[in-house]
């Protein structure tokens, strides 16, 4: 029975509820995929086990009884059809591959979440006019060939299949050679793009990977925009010294050179930091010094910056500040400086008018939520270059992620998924 | 023909001048052992290119006509008798193992400087009433079991052989099991202690290992006393986030604590750093941060605290301040912090009526000299326990030790060589 005529789409009344227990079984079933030591999970893409849960995900499909289209990297498309067949299709997913000593949600949660939508509607026989598809992108995550949202790259006609031929994983296998011995041929790589008039929307489920929802107490963020990170290397070169032997005044300590730096970057991203200034985030994650020994002046010192903003021009500004006091700090201090830009990426701004269907579905149903940016990167980053796209977040407890202590509570995957599901009804049913 | 009655000393009239040509060929020879890449010597305590050394010096000084005695850990003497079989000995000397890829004149200065002037003394016939020592301490370096000093500490009675027991090497092997294998039992350690009554002075020549000297164009500095390091362990804990997704205001980064922490170290030990003050230098020579990854806010940093100062009560003021500031910091930040002293030694003042007999000779001589302190530990550390001691400097190249870059002109060993000559000569004479 279909509760809508296609032909005049209107809101249904009544909306049916997911099921949450099906959606956890699910989740669960993928997380026991590459679980490991203190229930850490590792699914590297390509790998055996990372393989094994897009298995078990086409499975899933065929249980929803959705129809399965893969593509030639391997993301996995499962649609349900729409009323009108010349409408296009209104997608949501994530991805199922992890980092190394990973959790079970960053990704799952947006995949088995939109399949759990899907089914759902499938199951209730609503009608909507737009086909509604779950996707599993190949290769969110960089920590095998160095590459992030591989498949959504390709989809976005991001990548050219040719930048990624050199790609070699820790192992010294090279990303090309993989590919070949899983029947892909570079070849195959180059009709991936996917047309954007296929395409009507792309929502993104996931666990926020941040402390603010929880801090905040609040189950679900509506993302305004995916800040992109500005990467840098800065090497201080001063002189190593006897740590005895050596006066005060006649030392050239890379050390304390890069003390001062870290000290700015902290004082200036805080002045960066709110909403309007674009959220502005920097951190110095990896500081290597030479010789690196109690008895030692440091001679050299090298730090890794990662500078994040919603806001490019933000982003440029505390960049340019940076490097100008690393210039300054190293001319009073009398050593040389040296500072590598390793990646320059643009903030991605999400959908405005998916974002307000979301809010006013939020507000119908009272779910109290957060406007806020996205810190980390996501698939949806690049299919926003293709298509209309939103992402929904839900809290991660104590913000950790890439984890095995990664944790969301099961009633805030519950609420995101039924969010998810109400917002994919009425943007298929919808004008934009 | 004796040129001074040893019933009546008296200053000579003229003295011989060392051979510094023979000088430098021994210690050329001395440096060649353990020669290994781009010039780096490597000779560990007990390893067999520092045997083979010992070897060696053995043979120059028997070639001196030296009276050689090796005592129960392996420290060799060279005796060349005084006019007053009775009288204490005038000994001078230092050590000939070296760190990992060392250079070759930091030690082997001081014991072929030692045999230098001896062989010199002899070969000229000029008598002095005490009789004159070299000698070569074991082991000074800390490089391979972790204990420095450790031949001298045995002769001055400061290190108990059950101390030893436990020390073992990078490679597991027990420093017990070493000195078994080379048919040195612990009960031999025990009687090792030299009485103090045997002794008149103890003289030590050594490169300065810092940059001091060259920097103020003078070629012979004289001690005043040896820098004591205290040293600590410092390690926050805050909390490790995604660097993409931690707002600034709800980070507990143990890095920027750390930067924090090392710049009050660098200001705090300026302010101590004039002579009056004791010549303070603090040093951050290591810092290890986890994760340490480009996109994770450092959770934790341990760093290496090394405080020094031929002034106990500035050491222990500084460290004091030290220690307060990190506690500030962690409280400030709301991570937490724990300070541990993993070393803490006693400056040693040197003696003063030893360093104004070779200043009068320097005088006497025109040299310009510096009076200056140690910032590195030395065998005279150990030796001013049981006797009068003394150091005499020469200029290290641009501060450069424990390295194979290291270098002092042989004109400046020449002349530390002929000061400590005469400086041996006068002490051995004369009443104190």
């Amino acid at each position: 029975m279909k509760r809508m005529s296609p032909a005049a789409p209107h809101r249904p009344s009544t909306l049916p509820i997911i099921n949450q227990r099906r959606l956890m079984r699910d989740l669960n079933a993928i997380g026991r995929i590459g679980i490991g030591n203190r229930g850490a999970v590792t699914r590297l893409v390509f790998s055996v086990k990372e393989l094994r849960s897009r298995q078990v995900l086409i499975h899933l499909m065929r249980q929803a009884e959705l129809k399965i289209h893969i593509d030639g990297i391997g993301n996995i498309f499962g649609r349900l059809d729409g009323s009108d067949p010349k409408a296009p299709a209104v997608l949501a997913g994530s991805h199922l591959d992890t980092v190394i000593h990973g959790g079970k949600y960053d990704g799952p949660v947006g995949v088995i979440g939109a399949l759990e939508a899907i089914r759902t509607i499938r199951e209730n026989r609503i009608a909507t006019r737009s086909p509604l598809e779950v996707v599993c992108f190949v290769g969110e995550e960089s920590s095998r060939f160095g590459f992030s949202t591989l498949g959504s790259s390709l989809v976005a006609g991001e990548v050219h299949p040719r930048d990624l031929a050199n790609a070699v994983d820790a192992q010294g296998t090279k990303l090309a050679d993989v590919l070949l011995s899983l029947g892909i041929s570079p070849k195959r790589l180059r009709g991936l793009t996917r047309n954007p008039k296929s395409l009507k929307a792309y929502f993104e489920l996931h666990i926020e990977q941040g402390p603010i929802l929880e801090a905040i107490g609040k189950r679900i963020g509506l993302v305004t925009a995916i800040a992109a990170p500005s990467r840098f290397r800065i090497i201080f070169t001063g002189q190593a010294d006897h740590s005895g032997t050596t006066p005060m005044e006649m030392r050239k300590d890379a050390l304390v050179a890069s003390a001062q730096l870290i000290e700015f970057i902290e004082k200036t991203c805080r002045k960066f930091s709110p909403m309007a200034k674009g959220r502005v985030v920097g951190t110095v994650g990896a500081l290597k010094i030479e010789p690196g020994v109690i008895n030692a002046v440091p001679g050299r010192a090298e730090l890794s910056v990662d500078i994040r903003s919603t806001s490019a021009q933000s982003k440029a500004r505390v960049s340019r500040m940076v490097t100008k006091q690393a210039q300054q700090i190293a001319r009073k201090r009398a050593i040389s400086v040296e500072v590598l830009t390793i990646r320059e990426e643009d903030p991605v701004p999400l959908d405005k008018r998916l974002l307000r269907v979301t809010k006013e579905i939020c507000d119908e149903k009272q779910v109290v939520y957060e406007i806020m940016p996205s810190g980390a990167g996501h698939d949806a980053m690049q299919m926003a270059k293709i298509t209309p796209a939103a992402m929904i977040f839900i809290p991660s407890q104590r913000g950790i992620s890439h984890n095995p202590l990664e944790w969301t509570d099961p009633d805030d995957i519950g609420l995101g998924t039924q969010l998810l599901m109400e917002t994919m009804i009425r943007v298929a049913n919808e004008q934009f």
